[in-house]
């Protein structure tokens, strides 16, 4: 156990320490700003040397305040203005803007690491593997919960047999966004910018992706329900919604996300010998909970947050860039997860089972 | 907090204290000796007084090591043996013979407590309920989450307004039956003995059944997927299951459930303005999660175990037997789990919504 404790938050994933990957960062909201941008600062591999955003003035004036040397437009970053000034981007901004950033960023042989979902639509996602795939440029989605030490180190010991054959998977993540954010014109519920929907595209892609990552297993039919209550929701399919999966090797999993619920995070899977969970689960201090035969260990790393997550996710992404080095969570993993979400999406409007 | 404290295991639901009634058990395994026996012992309302069983020489035995005055078996019981000496059965058989306790219940004028689930299949529990009615004779199917102290708070903290809408549930029940009863010929593996299969029938029940009570809506159709691996469960479609319902008000339940499994229970019951839980859920000790805006309160009730589940069940039959009132879950209530349960069967072999 000292041992275990004492490597809990090792980076079993580094392979260098030298070199320095240049950000610039695109779409200046408060999760750019008040955690990407210190993540990076806070990290090994890092530095961030270019804002863009919708004005050179907006971006300038960010630049300024936040000791940062570039502030460009978005027009600018086309015409490769400042881009001797970086070496990848980190696209942050709604999700049907990512593959325009990503296909300019291929054209000037920028490291992409890119938001979850990644785009909008299976089709676009498919576009932005095509464009870095021709352009060699290295695409990472941007999934922290696999950098996260409490999911790495649940991962091993589901590798361990800790908890058997894996049988079920509940998977939650609810949060009242009109209260984190009370704006009713927010891109997340705005299907042009969002995609398919909200709570699926943002929140049910937690544990969707995280279980695929833990379990090595994929989802082979989803059925699913979702409607929309609230007038805020009225363009969105899915203000609350519950899935069906069908895993491989017959894995049962389960979930339901709301944008308009109490806050709730929760991953749970149950093996024939044992229970791994996290919860909190998601969006920063994730805590785990080890059951095998009568014994629960509870596992809180304290203070690692959601800029710890990220910081973590940055330095991996840097050191497979500096390293050119293969990525996990890459374009076609992403894309997986844009075609289970439209999966989802489907069987809820069909009543079916939809088949991946 | 201090009177709810106090008033947490109060009986919201009695009306007497006069009086007793007088029960025959039938099916003398673990559960009829060990838990339904000492929790009547402990109750106020109850006595047993005669023990049912497969040949009157061991319902003997049984009675004498227990101090119980009538040991009949299943025969005599049907021929009115020993008919002056109880008020009341106990059905704790495997499913499939419910009825023809219940039948001759019925004739000989007798109020009937059942097990859950109340028979093996729909049209059988149907005939249940019509055999007690012509008869008159008071029928509780037996769901002791229902007087479990645990589940009333939670019912009336639901109802007024907790956790605001309810948006969605989640119940898990999941043990290792073959750890706690080796034997692969067992009942709740024989299809013609356990009805339509053994996962939800036998655990998903606790769920389905809980839901319905806390938050008075009804499951209006249903998605699921079930298999099994094991030998030992050729004969049951159902090792493991997944079910996805959609109730009343667009409420959004996702379950799953095995024999097969790590033991866990839990009920979860997200809503726009808070969430309850209780977990453990269900198998006595309850533990009740209250979450609301940024606080967490849980209730540990100490000791509370199965057989003081039990124990409430009973005297909460008893008191509605004894003043002749209604039974919340009675026939026709049990009867809609029986509906459910063969929805969710019959979904996942169809890999259709199957409406109710």
């Amino acid at each position: 156990m000292k041992d275990w404790i004492d490597a809990y938050n090792g980076r079993d994933w580094q392979t260098t320490t030298d070199g320095t990957v240049r950000y610039a960062l695109l779409g200046l909201g408060w999760w750019t700003i008040d955690l990407a941008l210190p993540a990076i600062q806070d990290s090994d591999l890092g530095e961030v040397t270019t804002f863009v955003s919708s004005s050179s003035e907006k971006a300038k004036r960010l630049a300024d305040e936040n000791g940062v040397d570039h502030g460009i437009s978005y027009e600018e970053f086309h015409d490769g203005k400042a881009s001797d000034a970086f070496d990848a981007i980190y696209i942050g901004t709604p999700n049907a803007f990512h593959l325009e950033y990503a296909k300019t960023a291929a054209e000037l042989d920028k490291a992409i690491l890119c938001e979850k979902p990644m785009e909008s639509t299976v089709e676009r996602a498919e576009e932005m593997v095509e464009v870095c795939e021709d352009a060699a440029v290295p695409l990472m989605i941007a999934y922290r919960m696999q950098t996260d030490p409490a999911v790495r180190r649940a991962k091993e010991l589901i590798e361990d047999g800790f908890i058997g054959e894996p049988v079920s998977v509940y998977g939650n993540n609810s949060q009242p966004l009109l209260e984190m954010n009370p704006n009713t014109d927010q891109w997340r519920l705005d299907p042009d910018l969002s995609g398919y929907g909200t709570s699926v595209m943002d929140l049910g892609i937690y544990s969707i992706n995280t279980t695929r990552f833990l379990l090595e297993r994929e989802p082979l039919a989803v059925q699913s329900q979702m409607d929309s209550h609230g007038e805020a929701f009225e363009d969105v399919p899915d203000e609350r919604s519950g899935a069906l999966l069908a895993l491989e090797d017959g894995v049962k999993m389960v979930t339901t996300d709301s944008q308009n619920a109490h806050r709730d995070t929760q991953l749970k899977i149950t093996g024939t010998d044992g229970q791994i969970e996290l919860r909190p689960a998601f969006h920063g201090k994730a805590k785990l909970h080890l059951s095998r035969n009568e014994t629960t260990v509870t596992v809180e790393h304290e203070n690692f947050d959601a800029e710890d997550e990220m910081r973590e996710e940055f330095d991996y992404f840097a050191d497979r860039v500096l390293t050119d080095a293969e990525i996990v969570p890459d374009g076609r993993h992403g894309l997986q997860d844009m075609r289970i979400i439209r999966a989802i999406h489907e069987a809820a409007e069909s009543s079916d089972v939809v088949e991946l």
